[in-house]
């Protein structure tokens, strides 16, 4: 049997933000990300920011680097019902990866100004992709989170 | 100074897709990822998919693990004009990770049949997470590939 082939990932910044603890984040339903923050990235890969001035949102990749272990099937803050982790935004994952849309407010050379940080201030950045298009809201479907935000409507 | 955390990834599984060559990956402008594949995940995580059926899109997230070295700039196939890596969607990234918006069409056990795959067969999963909303498009402001779009059909 082959080995599992292992990949080595490291940050290319770090995030600012206003939560020094997981409690002062927005859980649960209807929490909203509007708080600002910054991305900060080190000088090496400042390079790689070249044009991203033009995007209006950006995919954010994170470390979960506070976070410890793994649990395949957990209640998130938004239920009280288990759901299994790839159907949730749970920390505990396998491989600790957070992704996080922002609004990119403005850059000053290796530090981009952004809207709707959900992240630990101080949290390693890993990799930021622009963002290029929307489903089209009509077209989704939001499984467990739709029926318990129904449920805490009264709605059957 | 501090020693640079690294961060160890593993698979949780891996793609199935129709493309056995990067260039048989649709790419350039217009291109549309509209082909169906499906994620097979590794059965010591299979319960990490409970209730994931309810969700019409999701994000995977995997490794570009045919991809060797990084180029924080570069021109990209829909533009030609060079840009920063965190500005395109290039493989030859400081940390190899790919995201994939896809639709889930359906579910047999370890197996999510989705549409939508652009990686090649066999590509690691590192994380899979339920796509939730949407940027409203009328918000979305797409920099220099709305740019090249428009040189390319000719407006100003």
């Amino acid at each position: 049997m082959a080995a599992i082939p292992k990949f080595s990932m490291q940050a290319i910044g770090h995030i600012r933000s206003p939560y020094r603890d997981t409690r002062d984040i927005p859980k649960g339903l209807g929490a909203k990300h509007k708080a600002e923050g910054s991305i900060e990235i080190l000088a090496e890969f400042e390079a790689g920011l070249t044009d991203i001035e033009g995007f209006s949102h950006l995919f954010v990749l994170w470390a979960f680097d506070r976070s410890e272990g793994c649990s395949l099937v957990g209640t998130p803050p938004s239920d009280n019902r288990p759901h299994g982790v790839f159907a949730t935004r749970s920390p505990r994952r396998p491989n600790p990866i957070g992704l996080t849309v922002v609004e990119l407010l403005g850059r000053e050379g290796p530090v981009l100004r952004v809207r709707g940080v959900d992240m630990l201030d101080g949290t390693p950045v890993l990799d930021i992709k622009p963002y290029l298009s929307s489903v089209a809201p009509e077209l989704l479907r939001r499984g467990w989170l739709a029926e318990a935000e129904a449920r805490a409507a009264g709605k059957p």
